[in-house]
């Protein structure tokens, strides 16, 4: 059978495809992801591309979506759409998928899973003269010594009706050795959790399978409450400024959750009603946030959080839209700035088992730092900021499609870009790579001073033409505007450089200075983790030579994903985790760096772009 | 200065008043209580009479609630009209109040004043650099070691705003140990709780001080359930038919306690946010509405309840509107038709303290019996019957104002009268009084059988008149029409004398039965308690003539009047005596009668309207 050709514009490359392909198809073999949160299914509209030959007629659905005029033109929904021979199909912007690197794996152990919520299959004798025992009571006898009567009432009121309905045969449900719900029937199989890491960028939740530990969906979203801005400190004066505000931020994560919940069990088939737990990691003005709790001594001097201790809710207080019996774990914070998440990253790294000195760097949109030492817990947090997060960068974006995310320096540049399409931008690792080899290459200085192009006579010929200067000083270009997806240059300007020196020598001259606190020298350290999907994808060789981490030999240095949410499924999985948690941030003993003398000498050598410490 | 006669009609008699007197206060002096919600501002229209002459011209507000054809009429509200002459003023039935005589005091006895919820004043140092405590944390660590962080969401929510408002000078609310709500400033003085009492026809309210355990307002009213039906077992039927009706009846008590915390709270100028907790007693079936629980082995064999244990759950679960971190304490049950209402009683009257034989009858509804014994519990409830409470009873009604509460005959009969007026029917006390004299007399065999006049030779002439035979058979005429209030004559007939024999028999014989359970005499009892508003104005001499209760020597005999009440009060001013409730719910042996050998023989024994037991 005859193949036909298929091209995308903006230049995406072309892909043959059998006749009668779906072009949503044709383009994801094309590596291009278009939106299509209705499935494919025609209803949403969003897979709109413009092709005016090579294809089938319209389909009635897509009569009915798209007007004469629309249709006129040429606009088709990707989705309805068949090959019937060669095409060049447009791709507007406002059609392609917003497609997210996050990591799901990552630091995973194995432990003991023993759940909090578990559930018991009780076939209970009916009452009779003998043996008229009240329901619950039958129930709770049934259950043994240990368990405890529920504390809320709707699982008294829906007692009576469900033992009836199933014949005295029923599962209890049993959380934190409570009764939370008693279904009719056995339903012990269907019992599920959720592991949830809401950070300030990114919220990712697991389902999981409780009975057997097992990650059966992964989802995840942005944060929505980035309306109300990028990073935590503007979310804390919003919602210390306004109550309406904090009430929006609240329902933003909580709207983000309950989609994360509706599309985790989509994906695994899993009704949300059978959902009885949610673990929540997450920063301390997120887990504030999430429970509708005012951060008001986040915002100031001396920093003080609401609360630190773990809290478990009722999932109905916070709308959250699993089983209305369903209750929501939040894991304890360290401190003001060192939170939950940080608390996940210890627990998946077991940074509290071991006498070694190791360090965990948990780089978001800010950068918390764990060191381990004789037994003693230390944390920090850093005002990293968000450039590594593509914030801040005059071309700086998420490392999402067309972001170039690994960079090296040869007669000329050579850009690698997720999905390998025409570059849009530059994420966090592609910055850190750029700017290691503009060093090494001598067209920056150690200082972070970008050559003009007639200093930078040492430089390939074709590289030495990117160096550029406008009135707003040096840049170097990454892309030219005819090679990237925009038709507008990527460039990496001084000023960023500056931003990413401002970010690097805060994480650097944190880990130093905790290095400094356990009197340990960076030769000394064990082990290097470095946490969070930026820790993921970074090359371990730039980082140490731009001095973003301390001159730690590389096969000491290992990535360990997203173990913030790996912890949060510990937590969720183990009752023991979970204790062993709250342990974990109650000993950890939270470090104020501008508090100790010598941070801000400190944070002047830092911002060097050579490898740290150096000889001095 | 000049004063007027009023007279009422139908005749209640006539007051003397100053000129300017308004007729709601005129008709207050001659014992008539006219129905005023409003308050007599004009505003209910409810204080409706007829009256032609003697009085002022209609006021602005009567002319906007009246019709031209009811002023035209004479037809005036008795809260705007005042007295200018001698006049006679016509009160419609609709017009009158419903007055109930309910006991609220009783059995009291001192105890410890150590309520669930306290109050604990905190001055707390304002956070430092040095001391950078969390919120939570720094009132938790204040309040010491015993006292536990807060179940719910919303204090954890206030506290951040709370203690920067009140300058760290706050009040921790602690209920059973636990952080229920912070409040600024010093509120330790205004701590009140409620005690209730959800009886199937009448619901008590006692609002309390706590930190002193004073009853500072009373409010009672009828439990509007009764529109689905005046007793428990028509109540369990609509509750288990039909899932509208279980919630229908639900939010008619909790409308009813709504109604008496809004009262209560304005007579003591309390706002209803300091009320923290409700202690709650009421029958099994009662109890199970109050919190939406189905009932619904209740209503058929073997009879078991949904939960006997005391259950503590949000008030605003339940709609209750006092303070939203508040909570509801439901008293518990010892068996299906022995309720929380029953381990009032017994916690009042300590019938846990002692090995004498002591009994305790609470004539409601239902007639619950208790009896303590060398130390051990037994209850049981025998179904009297609402003969007492003016059901099934030609003229019965309730202890309200008209009813006939006690009776006596000589030449002729002589009715006491509540409110001293003419009478409208006959209630409980006087029931048993009325039958007790015509058995005295001989106008009623012991068999319960009523003579025809002409066997009744040996009557005073008087009384044999009021013999009279109609189609329906024997009656006894108490008020002739022409001195009843609504013109109608006022008569016991034979019929009532069955139905009170087997409401009579009943209590009888499940006290029979119960001493018989512990191997005793009615000679043995050392105490016989009547507890409820029956028990407190029946004359023991009554019921003992007609053998309602056992002979027992007289002087034993003690009325404690709603002792429900007052153990729910203990319950809620003390938690030592609210763990003594449930040990006496856990340990008391609930005794169902109908399956005890030989009940329905001494039921046929106890229908015998003569001092039992007798020599037989």
């Amino acid at each position: 059978m005859a193949e036909f050709t298929v091209a995308f514009l903006p230049d995406t490359g072309s892909v043959t495809v059998a006749p009668g392909t779906p072009l949503l198809e044709a383009a994801r073999e094309a590596g291009l992801r278009l939106q299509s949160p209705c499935g494919g299914q025609g209803r949403c509209g969003k897979c709109l591309v413009q092709v005016p030959s090579g294809v089938d007629d319209p389909t009635p659905v897509e009569m009915r979506i798209l007007s004469p005029a629309q249709l006129g033109d040429g606009w088709r929904l990707a989705c309805q759409t068949r090959v019937v021979g060669d095409t060049v199909v447009t791709v507007p912007e406002s059609s392609l998928a917003i497609e997210h690197r996050i990591m799901v794996e990552g630091a995973e152990r194995e432990v003991l899973v023993e759940p909090n919520v578990r559930k018991v299959s009780l076939r209970l004798p009916a009452p009779s003269v003998e043996d008229p025992r009240a329901d619950l009571h039958r129930v709770m006898e049934a259950l043994g010594e240990g368990a405890l009567p529920p504390s809320r009432l709707e699982p008294l009121q829906d007692l009576p009706g469900i033992l009836r309905a199933g014949g005295y045969q029923v599962t209890a449900v049993l959380a934190g050795g409570r009764l939370a719900a008693v279904e009719a029937g056995d339903t012990t199989e269907e019992t599920y959790g959720l592991a949830v890491d809401v950070g300030t960028t990114t919220v990712v939740a697991y389902l999981c399978h409780l009975p057997t530990g097992a990650v059966i969906a992964v989802a995840s979203d942005l944060n929505s409450q980035a309306q109300y801005g990028d990073d935590v400190i503007s979310r804390i004066q919003a919602a210390t400024g306004d109550p309406e505000d904090l009430r929006g931020l609240n329902r933003a994560v909580i709207a983000v959750i309950n989609d994360l919940v509706a599309r985790a069990c989509h994906e695994a088939g899993v009704p949300p009603e059978a959902i009885y737990e949610i673990a929540v990691v997450g920063n301390t003005c997120m887990t504030h946030l999430l429970l509708g709790v005012p951060p008001a001594g986040l915002g100031t001097v001396p920093f003080v959080p609401s609360f630190r201790s773990a809290q478990t809710v009722r999932a109905t207080d916070l709308g959250i839209d699993i089983n209305p019996h369903g209750s929501v774990y939040v894991a304890p914070n360290i401190g003001s700035f060192v939170g939950a998440d940080t608390v996940g990253v210890m627990l998946a790294s077991e940074l509290d088992r071991g006498d070694g000195l190791r360090i965990a760097v948990d780089i978001g949109t800010n950068g918390e730092i764990v060191v381990a030492s004789g037994g003693e817990l230390y944390a920090c947090s850093t005002a990293a900021g968000p450039a590594f997060e593509g914030a801040k960068i005059s071309c700086g974006m998420r490392a999402s499609h067309g972001a170039i995310d690994a960079f090296c320096i040869d007669d000329d540049v050579d850009c690698h870009v997720i999905g390998e399409v025409r570059p849009r931008g530059l994420c966090g690792s592609g910055l850190v790579d750029v700017i290691a080899e503009l060093v090494r290459v001598g067209a920056v200085a150690e200082t972070g001073r970008m050559l003009r192009r007639e200093e930078a006579s040492a430089l390939p010929e074709k590289v030495r033409e990117r160096l550029s200067e406008n009135e707003d000083g040096m840049e170097f270009v990454l892309a030219r505007a005819d090679e990237a997806y925009a038709g507008e240059p990527i460039t990496l300007t001084a000023r960023d450089v500056r931003e990413t020196q401002l970010a690097k020598a805060a994480i650097y001259g944190g880990i130093e200075l905790m290095l400094h606190q356990v009197g340990a020298e960076p030769g000394d350290v064990e082990q290097l983790l470095l946490a969070g999907a930026f820790g993921n994808y970074i090359r371990r060789e730039s980082a140490l030579a731009i001095g973003l981490i301390p001159s730690v030999a590389a096969e000491r240095i290992a990535s360990i994903g997203n173990a913030a949410g790996v912890g949060a499924r510990l937590m969720l999985c183990s009752l023991s985790e979970r204790r062993r948690a709250q342990e974990i941030a109650r000993s950890t003993r939270h470090v104020e760096l501008s508090e100790r003398e010598g941070f801000y000498d400190r944070f002047a050598d830092a911002m060097m772009l050579r490898p740290l410490p150096a000889d001095r």
